[in-house]
């Protein structure tokens, strides 16, 4: 009985010690919490060149959701990037003004913790947020609006000028400062999830299932692109080992050196379709491609469920959103146009 | 000196007695408030067939806001009745499924107060919310989903499923209670002002200019048809004394008499364009042309003014909305089609 008891014993050792240097793997492997405190996590998703500020994110917010800042005056920010469904919209590829699909088959990449991606869009063209939203407001084939027209559009709703007054000093209303609130709104949009507390430290905010599927993530090398806070977010060459399977639908090729941005995990099992051309709906699949195509293994069914299992954990918490209430269009406002 | 003050006596005393006089005025032209008693409210919200219950309201928003009822995953009854302006899109006639213009042309109706209108659709063709709600949802070119597929979508997911044993005590979802708790949520939607303060008694809720306005629109017959609670929401012959100067826009007649349902005037600032087919953006232009075409008379510059400002005391206070966070799909979740 002593005997077994003592193995017990080392077991029970054993878990706690396993879960602590899983947190060390895990942390010299890159990955890294979204801080739980307010003043770390402030510093982490600030932009020095744009400092958030309370007046500019409740003002970006409301840009955000706010359809005039379309040609049509239909399509929003939220449209693609639905913060009530993972940030995304839920097809393979965008579809924007006047109903055109995006013209490389290209999928929207989810809104939520993408501060911490080092580069915006597929190709990573863009450094930050800000720089990011004068893109899909632009696009012929998404919001089609011109700077002209988006600047003339929100100068034309005293209540906006207002906003702009309080969140600038002065009413001076151009598109960037339009691009900046949307991106120092964006900014706020991270949602802490287990992992973060076990990343924290905290040895059970996973379960044994998710530490186990952390491990197999870690082995396997996954965790070799899919890193950082975002879980993702930098540039890698794709594919890798194989051809990817659906290579063939769009005409994505990557930036100039075939490089593109990792997606963050975060979240993944609300974001299907998965990959730039939103190929594939099923996660498992997708972990046994990106197996193939990034690393050149087959994963076995047993280690997929694991890696699913963990996924479980990057599940996060959606920040409280109250819908805000827009501005109504005045005599000024120059009128929608749906052709 | 003395005449003076009995003057200034009278004249205060006139002032008083006068906006209690255009209470009863109102309230005998049919005007009648949005209770501030809860209990009142909902007895006048409710639906004896469909009793409004807290657990049908929530999942009916998150319905309501939900677009994978639309078959290509891309439109919520949110995108047409948009809660953040207005209720409404702000385009003349409503753009849908594959970017489809509504074929008669017809301008989205706000949904805000909706539940105080005798019948639905311009057309009066539906005697409720929930009856409403099964239209667009199935019609081709707005949300242009059938009702298995809307069914099929929804039954998908395991929060959905759970959200009616909520509601109704077991998971039998059915297109009809689908359309059912989108109705009990639209019927919360009310949005009280200081119309109703004043109907209700607080003879100071609305100032001079306002009173005055309420006068205008009382004494020029405008209350005939823009009366009861949706200070509008029956039916009545449209046109009537003069032919609409844009009826040329869309083809639609109203119903097989004649008859157009007559829009709430609740918000009707912040809910143009304006008449069924949306060729109104100016609210004195849509004053003058119902003065013109519905009553028969040339409404003056001043009388214009004065209504317009009127219509200032319906601008209500919005519900608080938490934009819901919406349930995932699964490899169950019919896909999304686009085409």
């Amino acid at each position: 009985m002593k005997k077994i008891y003592s193995i017990v014993t080392i077991m029970a050792l054993g878990s706690t010690l396993s879960a602590d240097s899983l947190i060390k793997s895990a942390t010299n492997a890159g990955l890294a919490p979204i801080p739980s405190d307010t003043k770390a996590l402030m510093k982490l998703i600030d932009n020095p060149k744009n400092p958030i500020t309370k007046e500019k994110v409740t003002l970006g917010k409301k840009l955000f959701f706010d359809p005039r800042l379309s040609k049509s005056g239909l399509i929003s920010c939220n449209t693609c990037h639905n913060l009530g469904t993972g940030g995304i919209d839920g097809v393979s590829a965008a579809i924007g003004h006047h109903w055109s699909a995006n013209p490389h088959h290209l999928n929207s990449p989810t809104v939520y913790n993408a501060v911490f991606m080092s580069r915006q869009f597929w190709d990573g063209r863009d450094p930050d947020l800000e720089a990011q939203a004068q893109g899909p407001m632009q696009a012929a084939p998404e919001m089609a609006i011109t700077k002209e027209m988006a600047v003339a559009r929100i100068s034309s709703m005293p209540a906006y000028v207002k906003e702009f007054e309080a969140a600038y000093g002065d009413n001076n209303i151009t598109f960037k400062r339009i691009a900046d609130t949307i991106g120092s709104f964006e900014r706020t949009l991270t949602t802490p999830a287990a992992i973060d507390a076990f990343l924290e430290g905290d040895e059970k905010a996973l379960s044994q299932a998710q530490k186990e599927g952390l491990q197999t993530f870690i082995n396997k090398g996954c965790v070799s692109c899919h890193t950082g806070v975002g879980i993702g977010g930098g540039m890698q060459p794709f594919p890798v080992a194989k051809p990817y399977k659906y290579a063939h639908i769009g005409d994505f090729k990557g930036d100039q050196n075939g490089m593109v941005k990792v997606p963050t995990l975060r979240n993944v099992l609300k974001t299907a379709p998965y990959f730039h051309n939103g190929a594939v709906w099923d996660v498992k699949e997708a972990i046994k491609i990106m197996g193939e195509t990034q690393l050149g293994i087959d994963l076995s069914e047993k280690e997929i469920d694991s890696i699913a299992t963990f996924f479980t954990a990057l599940n996060g918490k959606m920040p409280t959103l109250t819908y805000p209430e827009l501005p109504a269009v005045t005599g000024k406002t120059p009128k929608p146009d749906t052709k």
